[in-house]
């Protein structure tokens, strides 16, 4: 059993989180059930969940096993794809799955931004070859968050512990350059961490402070998971205290109409 | 001596990264040296710096050690300063900061939001009350990379172990609700973690995929620094691997013209 500091019992708790790479998780194809592979992995690695433990999914595996991989041949490209694929460089069929993915396109020229229908401002809708089998294209799922809410109660079913669970996606940003993870989905965290009435080194009541927990969950996590071949779609985070609550990660996109910064 | 998995001598390295909280940190004055500062709260943590371990530092520590706290008394507030804070609620003295710190404008309505002369495009250029002392707020590092070059050499000085430090503040963005930590300045770590080259899952090879390594870890960090009155002001993270380079964090802000999102 790994002797890992941080978890509730200890005096270290509050003091210490521990992030842990799941091994094992076999490749993971369509029809597979997601909990049951986290929970062979768990056992194979000798992980005993505790109450509290974090689970930070890479949204491959959840696509994959819900069926959200294209094959190129099945898609039939439309004019206004082929025109942008053309004056940009970019591959045709990816450039037609973002398309139909997305609500809105955001911006067309040097780089497809789109809106999804779940809000999400991405790069090709998130729909991306990276580790997705020959001439195929992983989307991301339909709905993150239900997808972590159904791995979740089958966690909690098999486990008996209380757990959250953060579905992940790395995507570039503005404003910024490079990447990060960032929460697509999640179940049994609130999505936010709200500091509302707390107090300043000074004494002083914080107006109001909300901190997006889930997204730097998911940043957290990214560095064992790596973007290549490392092969560690599951994270655990060990030692994080959190609340659970109703907002979801569907939450974090800003509607259009508050988005200051746009 | 805390038993903490990750170092690079143990067989759990790159399956596990310890975050932890070092207590102890006094609260810091203009003058104070904040690599002093660690040091000695190591050392009464017990905590033996390990060859690789990252420091994360909330730059409200290096600003004060800096003197980079104005106490309101000493502002005078433009007309055009007291005419954004008029139409938006805001206090005049905020905003005469942010404007003095910002090399341009890009939303007054509704909120302030600027880019600062490094580059940073934030809330009231980052101009901040929390946590500082009464009637005063706190600028960012005028330049954070050789804040945490500064502190890197004293650490690498008086430790002989090899260390990256990363600064960080917490801000709003675009598109996205909440606030999460990220990294104003770095030094001994390369701000962009590159996976050019690298092969997937499936044998093939990552066109590009840049992931910005040093906001991650201020995200990871933010957990156990907290907003408010939690007062850990620095975080050691034990067990990431990472290089070296001269991607500094002043190069994270994407200039205006190759903003594809704006």
């Amino acid at each position: 059993m790994l002797q890992i500091p941080g978890g509730r019992d200890e005096a270290l708790s509050k003091q210490s989180i521990s992030i842990m790479a799941l091994i094992g998780v076999p490749i993971i194809e369509h029809g597979d059930d997601v909990a049951d592979a986290i929970l062979k992995a768990l056992e194979t690695s000798n992980i005993q969940p505790l109450d509290g433990d974090l689970v930070i999914i890479a949204h491959t595996i959840v696509s994959k096993s819900e069926g959200r991989v294209v094959h190129g041949d099945e898609v039939s490209v439309s004019g206004r794809a082929r025109k942008i694929a053309e004056q940009n460089g970019f591959d045709p069929v990816q450039v037609e799955l973002a398309l139909r993915e997305s609500k809105e396109v955001i911006r067309s020229e040097g780089a497809l931004i789109t809106e999804t229908k779940i809000g999400l401002v991405c790069n090709f809708s998130g729909v991306d070859r990276s580790n997705a089998p020959e001439d195929s294209y992983i989307l991301l799922p339909e709905d993150p968050d239900w997808s972590a809410r159904n791995i979740l109660r089958k966690l909690i079913d098999a486990t008996s512990v209380k757990l959250g669970i953060v579905i992940a996606d790395t995507q570039g940003r503005p404003w910024r350059k490079g990447s990060v993870n960032l929460a697509i989905g999640s179940a049994g965290i609130n999505a936010f961490k709200h500091n509302r009435g707390k107090q300043d080194l000074y004494g002083r009541t914080l107006k109001r402070s909300t901190v997006c927990q889930v997204d730097e969950l998911a940043a957290s996590a990214e560095p064992l998971m790596g973007q290549a071949d490392e092969g560690v779609p599951v994270v655990i985070i060990r030692g994080y205290e959190y609340e659970d609550g109703s907002e979801s990660s569907r939450g974090i996109p800003r509607p259009k109409s508050e988005d200051l910064f746009r």
